[in-house]
């Protein structure tokens, strides 16, 4: 069954544009693996939101997704570190639709 | 142009089943409000991950969101911080497709 990734950020302020540049490497990577369906990259409207960046994507399967975030994300992690930004990703099952 | 609401939730171990009946009972009043299009609720598919529950809705505009979040939100607010649960709401656009 596919699972979504809701991947939720907090990105210091001046950090944004480095930030959307990190995603873009990591997406274009990603999304060449296996199971990949489809993403939507949320920004906030207000930029001091608290989670000012959500990614929320469908993949095939759990196992599929972590592989694939172990090549894609785990290499690019320092990088992500230097900026500052705080990473929270899980998988979820949708339980109401409405 | 219609914004993403994305809700997220860290509902405290033993208190999920009361705060999906709270989530039920706010949905129930707030779809019935002008402006609302559709959502999603998600759970996580680990019950110890630090977001475990995740609201996504669309809706007209911005300015119709948090009127109806005065109107169906707030007077529940003090059920939700008894039960220990912390909720971060705000809206969002879509940067990216994917």
């Amino acid at each position: 069954m596919a699972v979504t990734l809701i991947n939720v950020f907090s990105v210091p302020k001046g950090q944004e544009e480095a930030f959307v540049k990190w995603w873009e490497d990591v997406k274009a990577d990603i999304t060449s693996q296996p199971g990949f369906i489809s993403g939507k990259f949320h920004r906030s409207l207000k930029p001091d939101s608290k989670f000012n960046f959500i990614n929320i994507a469908i993949w095939d399967n759990e196992e599929i997704y972590w592989k694939a975030y172990e090549k894609s994300v785990t290499p690019m992690k320092a990088k992500l570190a230097q900026l500052g930004v705080e990473m929270v990703p899980a998988l979820y099952r949708v339980a109401f639709e409405y």
